[in-house]
């Protein structure tokens, strides 16, 4: 039995430094999300976190519970949690995170490190001059990220379900407005702005202790662009695309949702279109399962607006039609494994994904429906189901 | 006249990777606020831009209104925007960004670029393999980002003034509650918790465009820990710190204010602490004006609070009495240039800083007030008053 090679690559030692906030890894591994950068190393099977002193106390407290020892609960994690201080660093000035590393590298015996592709080079240098070898992963350091735990699915759903509330109200207030007789939305003697139903979410969200800094209300042509937040009055008959994807205050974990509604009467082609997308929809939905592929997933949307006519390209240097992949995993992240465009990659019993086919013609305008699902080892289920209506 | 070395300088090209909301640099260079990252290059006086394909109309429309352009409003910058298509890369997969930046430096003929500490290692080593001299800049990459145009002040007061209005709904709700026979503090028959109070704090922000995620409404032992958000039932005669900075999150310019308040009757000793905080806080402002330099201001703050009798120190490992710095710059970022602590540097005209001294005592609690002001030619004025009041 030759052991030597395996046991070194399970030996290799992760170097992350970074904010918890900006960084998923960094909250998945350690459970603590303070407002300071920090440096986090796991050697073998041990896992070290230096932060500030007066961050240590707190980080104990919350180290032990996150997501990556519920994963590893039968091996026994423990984050050891050091300052700078304990590490014999005794600068009176703020000393610099690439110094914390290297002293915990040092006392550690470790000269290698693989560190994700976002590593600050700035560190990264700093190292290599010290000697310590840093290799960029082009494979996730912690791939069981992807595979959701039931607490991790039940922190989503919380996200999923303020999402859901969120967007239940806006289409209520679009729903209530009147037509004026130039076809704008009004609200009593009030235009309805893409800014006031944004307002409208944001406060909902808040109150079910989220927050969506990003939120899309856009109308007409507006929704043609995917990433187009939306601003001024909304109009009737024109398709109005929603998208919330709100991130828990306290837990930090996502949930995504997007709706399209018309009020007023659509044309025969918006419903078609309207159609075509529900069609992708349900198509990605019905062949999601684990050890399917994550790009026939996509395949499968795509062939299901195609075979209705509808055409994908590129026109002017702009692109039209089904331009975005399919869904993308959900988690500390909004978008993170597994992506189910055309890349490489199988779907697994706990993966939570959204599903967003959509639709986008500069002339006609977006339509885009979402939810987010997570697979299970027979199919897949709704985290929240949304009625999904167009005609308001 | 040598002007060689000084014009090589000044052409030396600066390569910006990422998020805009991940990355204030490139939010200031080129006011284009994307979801998706984005390749930045700043070569001489030309600027360029490489967003994906459906976001070229909308960069093209943002990027004429940064802040850095507003900076430079005699030199006829202007960005150009390009798609990774127009940059000759066909490929269907989504192609990398370090594939966008090497086919731009490479038309810009390009072989050296200086890139902030945090630059994604993984595009640095791939720049580095094909050729391209990677620098880590240890200066600031835009040194006027730290000077602020009125345009800026104007933006980071609307962000104040949110906060501003949030602290008296939260004063006015403190105020009013009762204190029970246990020396809670009660709004009816509820108690009143940290997380309720946040609530109602998120929500007024939200009401004015902003956000702030990380609001610290900290009571009793909790307050001695200046990064613990609080939580649970806040309590009479304790002081209550609350932290406010919200970001604007049409443009993206942050608020900051903190008070702190104590429901009944506060000790001998923490009147005295609240006491020497404002001192601090008066001494700080006081020596505010241009060409003084950031660390005489802590210095200044410092020496108020131990001449009152304050002691700062470690004690089994914990940090005790005025254990961080007197303030930082605020703008695109929540803690940017010029820092007030002990590092070098010196006050100019248009810098917006927080001055924020506190104490911390694990077996009292903790006491800070921090207001942001901006420095003017002749010394300083707020940007939003606040009132400050201890006792409720």
């Amino acid at each position: 039995m030759k052991l030597g090679k395996n046991m070194k690559k399970l030996t290799r030692s992760v170097l992350l430094v970074g904010k918890a906030s900006d960084c998923p890894e960094l909250e998945y591994a350690t459970g603590f999300r303070a407002v300071d950068p920090v440096v986090f190393v796991q050697s073998g099977e041990r896992q070290y976190l230096v932060v500030p002193g007066l961050e240590v106390g707190r980080a104990r407290r919350e180290s032990d519970s996150s997501a990556f020892r519920e994963h590893h609960s039968t091996v026994n994690w423990q984050v050891e949690v050091l300052s700078p201080k304990m590490l014999g660093i005794t600068d009176q000035k703020r000393s610099r995170l690439s110094d914390w590393a290297l002293k915990l590298l040092r006392r550690l015996d470790v000269a290698a490190v693989s560190v994700p592709p976002w590593f600050p080079h700035g560190v990264a240098e700093r190292l290599e001059r010290a000697g310590v070898k840093v290799s960029v992963s082009k494979e996730d350091l912690f791939p069981d990220r992807a595979v959701k735990t039931l607490y991790e699915i039940g922190k989503i759903t919380q996200s999923q379900q303020a999402a859901v509330i969120a967007m239940r109200t806006a289409m209520a207030l679009i729903a209530d407005s009147e037509i004026d007789r130039n076809g704008y939305l009004r609200n009593g003697s009030k235009f309805v702005i893409s800014e006031d139903v944004r307002r409208v979410i944001e406060k909902v969200l808040v109150e079910h202790d989220c927050f969506c800094g990003e939120t899309i209300v856009a109308g007409g042509s507006q929704s043609a662009d995917p990433h187009e937040r939306g601003n001024g009055p909304l109009r009737a008959h024109e398709p109005i695309v929603m998208d919330i994807f709100p991130r828990h205050l306290e837990h930090g974990y996502w949930g995504d949702l997007t709706r399209t509604v018309v009020k007023g009467r659509p044309s025969a082609m918006l419903r078609r279109m309207y159609g075509a997308v529900k069609a992708a929809q349900n198509a990605a939905l019905t062949c999601l399962k684990p050890h399917v592929k994550c790009a026939t997933v996509h395949r499968r949307a795509a062939q299901e607006v195609k075979r209705r006519g509808f055409r994908t390209g590129t026109e002017k240097g702009r692109p039209f039609g089904f331009i975005h992949g399919t869904g993308h995993g959900v988690g500390l992240a909004i978008h993170e494994g597994p992506s189910l465009g055309l890349a490489d990659g199988w779907l697994k019993a706990g993966n939570v994904v959204t599903i967003e086919p959509g639709l986008y013609y500069p002339d006609l305008g977006g339509i885009r429906i979402e939810d987010t699902v997570v697979v299970t080892p027979e199919g897949w289920r709704y985290l929240v189901p949304c009625e999904k209506k167009f005609e308001l």
